[in-house]
């Protein structure tokens, strides 16, 4: 009998599939069409061996050993709940569902709170991390989650012989987790998104050349995957044209979704994302295109008679660097907030080494993170010692980057954004007093004085007429 | 018997009740703590002629001529629905109910679905504005809204004669407008903070120097209420230390959290309202004020020795000119883009006129606003030839402004926000298909080609050995 069960034989489906067979476990499959079944199974080659096809849903419960686990591969939303309502007939009290798709954390909340024992994991990698190795990030009951460690710790990526996979907590802990894996990798992505628009339009480069740039970065303090996905799409020919493939390609980017839930998310636990908000707003603003083109015929071109920037390489790699810190520190901060609000004792530590190998995001760098988050929990990974130097060394080419952008009209919103939450976080007395005045001014708000630990003070304001001042009012009345 | 009647006697629900009594309707009035309410009566001087005072619901809804028509003005949340509950039981099958608290506009949605007459109205103006005119968003039924509309036309602030009343659409409506509203207030009070910022910290200017400022440019194109508080407000003293009142007050901001209402909803809507982003942001970090303090001790001053910002004050108002005709643009595309999703036909260029008066966002500006909208729906705002044309003029001051500012780390989140989404949609060509050519080499998610209408097309992505090309994959095989 199988080991485990697996419905939903979708792309990411058929891949983690195959890498269970390949770790040599017994799995039994199902999908609702059955011709992508027999499809997936005529493909599996020697890992058939491993592998029950199944064409209803009676016989996939029957070729999996009790008590059962079954992994739903499928679409976030409606489908998973009608096939655990479907599921639920058939199964026995204690068989355990699993949701590995890319669920809504609220989502998973809810259906780990029924009778039937279910988990939600998150994976990381895309296809071919889920066929040779994701990132895992679990969440639910941890002794429903024991359950199937093994197995998943075998099919996990793995960093220096240590799995990437981790329980991350109750309910939906690790569908949460995963969700701010995806808002840091929409911030990387712009990040680096920003950086490329420097080049492309501030200095003139073409594809190639900057594939070289991103390439020679891959070897240094940036070295990740993003960076070598970089490298290598900006240095692919198309087929088609002989020209940069990356020079035919439309410039409105997609989205699922877990880029806008992480934002949503962060919202409601008051923690601020600002770079994960400037990727999600570039992704929605590149899909005005029609609205952009119009808009450039209408404004007079920023960069007076097409003078070029002038940035040395070397002062954009340190400008990138500064600002990822500070994108994955608003990460680790959201991850912490979650933390305190959920009553989760989400290990932040953890969490940076699953990411080290397998996911999207993965990098050297999330293996210093690891070690900064372990020296003083609830401290921001910017101010951990070892990042704060990294920050203070690079905070003037990132400066002096977003300066010259801004100046030669080239949109660097998520550099820009890291970097004010940067000026924001480390000014010791911001310009939030005025905002305070204006709120008791008009709204009788109230304030804090820096005299005083007393919570309600109000004006006395001004009246119309400025040289009278009346007392207890404070309100509009001009 | 009473034309009105009206629930809840805060410090807006009195303004409001006040307010209707001087306009000559007889209203009556309940609050669960009835010392509150005899207080009111009390306080309420020759207007209470028209105040019938009650201490049970059963009184307070006998006082009232049917059809009856009874305003909340209660908390947001829970307390609304429960009050609801409890009427229900006492009031005629046609009698009206009318929450003019700040709700949540998805609540209106549900609660007017309901088979209880209801409206929802949005009311902003703070407590003066609710007792000397607002400006009134309504949204439910025409027909419900038609029974009280005389009551608030004529409670409404006027602009030259004309109402500040308006029946924005069906069901939450009103409160979506209202929600909106709220937004560009966080961001217009957020690039005021900016500016307040650059002249104390960056130009070294003491509060009553930049209340000079605001009081000069209130007479100019930024006259605005808001502009005339930072300007009451910086030149306000404080009576116990004989200082600024603005410099004792404590730099952390408050918020009842209709921002973070609006930008979820703008999230959802999938409209970039970048600059309320940065706006709720701020306010966030601005709590955070110990972690702020720690992180000034640890990293360097990014201004060198002390050097001083040079910037000339009219630069400083056209840069804040440019920078709020795009924050406001920001916020009627996104009602634009609730009207398209939640099939409203929101009146753009009525609802820039309701603002014109009473509320706190009121200006001259939205005059011409109201114009530009008339001219062609659907455009953008910030394209409109006579707010281009402005934002032309300007775009090279808010560029220098924001370019001197993140050289001499001075924060300017709402200010960037503004120009870098200028600098996104006035970009023909972007940076996303570096985007999509990541999505596709490590998800297979597809993209579109610049020279064929086909969507999905995929690598091939050069394989780890650089120089080969593997077809068909396209995944992360390296």
């Amino acid at each position: 009998m199988a080991d485990i069960g697996l419905i939903g034989l979708g792309t990411m489906g058929a891949a983690l599939a195959l890498n269970i067979a390949e770790n040599r476990f017994d799995l039994a499959v199902w999908n609702r069409t059955g011709s992508r079944t027999s499809a997936f199974y005529d493909e599996s080659g020697k890992l058939a061996q491993r592998i029950t096809p199944t064409y209803t849903l009676e016989s996939f419960v029957k070729a999996i050993r009790p008590p059962r686990a079954i992994i739903l591969m499928l679409p976030a939303g409606r489908v998973v709940d009608d096939m655990i309502t479907e599921l639920d007939a058939l199964l026995d009290p204690d068989d355990l569902i699993i949701d590995a798709g890319n669920a809504n954390f609220h989502d998973t909340n809810r259906r780990s709170a029924g009778k039937r024992p279910f988990i939600g994991i998150g994976i990381s990698g895309g296809e071919e991390g889920a066929r040779s190795g994701p990132s895992v990030m679990a969440g639910g009951l941890r002794k429903y989650w024991d359950r199937v460690a093994p197995i998943f710790d075998a099919i996990a990526a793995k960093y220096k012989g240590s799995t990437c996979a981790i329980w991350a907590g109750e309910a939906g802990a690790g569908h949460f987790v995963k969700t701010v894996h995806n808002g840091i990798e929409y911030a990387d992505m712009q990040m680096i998104a920003d950086v490329y628009g420097i080049m492309r339009d501030g200095m003139d480069m073409n594809s190639q050349s900057i594939g070289g740039v991103f390439e020679r970065w891959n070897a240094g303090e940036l070295k990740s995957y993003l960076i070598e996905v970089s490298w290598k799409v900006a240095s692919t020919r198309d087929v088609i044209t002989g020209l940069a493939l990356l020079d035919v390609i439309l410039d409105k980017a997609g989205q699922k979704g877990t880029g806008q839930w992480a934002v949503i998310e962060a919202q409601q636990l008051g923690t601020p994302v600002t770079t994960m908000e400037a990727a999600v707003a570039s992704r929605n603003l590149s899909a005005r295109r029609e609205e952009r083109i119009q808009a450039e015929l209408v404004f007079s071109p920023a960069m007076i008679g097409g003078t070029k920037m002038v940035i040395e390489i070397d002062v954009l790699e340190r400008a990138l660097l500064a600002a990822k810190i500070i994108g994955y520190a608003q990460g680790f901060a959201m991850i912490s907030a979650a933390s305190a609000r959920f009553g989760w004792a989400l290990p932040l530590p953890d969490i940076a080494k699953v990411w080290r190998a397998g996911c999207i995001i993965r990098s050297a760098m999330l293996n210093d993170m690891a070690a900064a988050l372990a020296e003083a929990p609830g401290r921001n990974l910017a101010f951990a010692p070892a990042f704060a130097d990294k920050l203070d060394a690079t905070q003037g080419d990132l400066r002096s980057v977003v300066a010259d952008a801004t100046r030669a009209g080239i949109a660097v919103p998520a550099l820009s954004a890291s970097l004010n939450w940067f000026d924001e976080m480390r000014t010791g007395r911001g310009t939030a007093n005025l905002i305070q005045a204006q709120r008791d001014y008009f709204g009788r708000h109230g304030f804090q004085r820096i005299d005083s630990d007393l919570a309600d003070h109000h004006g006395p304001w001004i009246s119309p007429d400025k040289d009278s001042q009346v007392p207890g009012t404070g309100a509009m009345n001009m």
